[in-house]
């Protein structure tokens, strides 16, 4: 087996776990920093180590745009080629049926995706998603998907779900054809009780080494996020790891951890990173307010990273101004230091019981 | 004294050197990064102390523009507000007078300058620059001065190199009233010897801490920046450190400090870093070539930079080809290490001995 899965402690339905893969130990709850063209953008891996990183995401589909599977294959797997020695997960492609649907064409054999690249049309089947994943030799495989869009109708959302358990099916056996990657099912159903019910049924089902919730997190309103997910966990067994698609906002997390996850991933807090907003304890901060003009103190008092320890929210806004972009390389650094620091808050406050106190202050800075 | 210079030992006209100021001590030759708008793009101070950076550059032009002196002297001067805490010179805003000629007004008193980023006019004259530089609280103060463009006439440039006396004049008398900051004069006159040999013979007669060459490496054919030099240098006195201003490429470092040059700065290095170019022992190289697909080398196998000891020419192929900024960030590393290796192997061959053996292979490659 290529991945365990241990529960160090249940608190209420939230978990504190530990899973072990081939590259290496992920405390859980954890978020994971999400490395689409096989980067985390502007991070060395020597940054994100030190921001405590302890396993990041790779994406199927554009690794097989580029750099390509033979390129893959010749580096004997993503780590050696981006120079990051500690876990990976990768998404299946999946995600890009919802978010490439211009010229999409679904069908019972698979997908036919438009590049964002170039225009050029690639089939992305079941089989050949794990393929990609085998080149990628990434630590955590997902199944591929059918991730339906927010406001589709009843039948479309049934073809969708069953679509996404017969392809679960086919990856599942052909990833165990290629190697023994720990490989995930993900639950789809879109905002249905019982189709979310049916495909969770479905999916966990199979042999697979943990489970995801997906189509969450897509535009639809913040409670539906969360009762759906509240309405989905109970279906998923106790022993094995739990993945929560795309949530990177300090509240979904907490409510998320509440209601039993134990690991998301988002492009969120890079992404705010490069428009100059920065995570803290006490909320966001908009590094390019004119009031920072004249403001020593770090983005946060209590943050121990690079950028906290060295740098002031005056500077910070000047690089902004300057458009340099070694302002969103500090602010990248700093919120993805906050995400892994929520993250080992969180551990901490199931460990000692604490963590409703946590959950609540996280709240009320970020409602 | 803000400046102390030793002269460590002197081959043919080749100088080695160390000056001592007052964020630390520099050993000469060596090549400064430039950090235009209060950081060397694309890098920590972090990276830079890891490439072996001893001084950086800044220029009192555009820090005057933004972040402004209130916030300069509000963090007591630029080391604290860019978290480095090693020299800095900065240039006078004399190299803008050259760059920025469009709707540019010079007169005795100075220059009228068109801020490249909104428009704004601003009078610069030698007494402001100081003063701005004083805020910035540079280790190297520089002069205020007039680069005058390749191709100017012989009148003009008469013109242009009577008032950088003049103005050399204003610079000291007014730093000397602000600081003990170190000054270097710079010396201009075109490309016309009487006026190289008149300006260098003004500029030294004054009490500057060292003494810079200026308006070379314009734009001008390189035999005529060596001639240029080689002319001036002998000017200028022995016991004082001697800059060449925008000197940045392998071969025009090894012929200037041949010529008995000891500092020199340039924007190629980190410009040509985000374009694909790595500059390496046995010339440049085009990281965006097809033939670095499969390529698991790194960029320079001897190399111990942080890129070349993590990366492989194929996956920084990679991020050029997908326009990630991480691969510009790679490359700037390794090119400024590049920099300061070249810097150090000057070093040691004067000492040894040597350096008509390093001279000879740099030029072989980078002709």
């Amino acid at each position: 087996m290529a991945l365990k899965f241990e529960l160090i402690k249940v608190l209420g339905k939230a978990r504190r776990g530990r899973i072990y893969l081939p590259h290496g130990i992920v405390e859980t709850p954890t978020f994971m920093p999400v490395g689409t063209n096989a980067n985390v953008k502007l991070m060395t891996p020597k940054e994100l180590e030190e921001v405590g990183a302890q396993i990041i995401l790779g994406n199927a589909f554009h690794l097989y745009l580029k750099p390509g599977m033979e390129v893959l294959k010749f580096h004997g797997g993503i780590n050696n080629f981006i120079g990051w020695h500690k876990p990976v997960l990768t998404d299946s492609g999946g995600f890009q049926v919802f978010s490439l649907r211009e010229g999409r064409k679904v069908t019972d054999e698979g997908v036919l995706i438009k590049s964002p690249l170039d225009g050029s049309k690639h089939m992305i089947t079941p089989e050949l998603s794990m393929e990609i994943q085998n080149a990628i030799n990434s630590d955590i495989v997902m199944a591929f998907d059918y991730c339906a869009e927010p406001g589709i109708e009843y039948d479309k959302a049934v073809r969708a779900l069953e679509l996404t358990t017969k392809w679960a099916e086919r990856s599942l056996k052909r990833i165990r054809e290629l190697s023994d990657q720990a490989i995930f099912g993900i639950v789809q159903g879109a905002f249905f009780h019982d189709l979310r019910e049916r495909s969770a049924r479905e999916i966990t089902s199979m042999e697979f080494d943990g489970f995801a919730i997906g189509g969450l997190s897509v535009g639809e309103e913040y409670d539906i996020t969360l009762k759906m997910t509240e309405f989905t966990v109970p279906f998923l067994p106790e022993n094995k790891p739990r993945y929560f698609m795309g949530a990177g906002s300090p509240k979904l997390i907490v409510d998320l951890v509440y209601n039993g996850v134990d690991i998301f991933d988002s492009v969120l807090p890079t992404r705010v990173a490069r428009h100059g907003q920065a995570l803290t304890w006490i909320g966001k901060l908009n590094i390019r307010a004119a009031k920072f003009k004249f403001d020593k103190s770090p983005i946060e008092e209590t943050c121990t990273c690079y950028t906290c320890k060295n740098f002031s929210r005056s500077y910070i806004r000047h690089l902004f101004d300057r458009r340099e972009v070694l302002g969103q390389i500090l602010l990248t650094i700093h919120n993805l230091h906050f995400m892994m620091d929520l993250s080992k808050k969180i551990r901490d406050s199931i460990e000692e019981g604490t963590f409703e106190k946590l959950r609540g202050e996280v709240l009320k800075h970020y409602d």
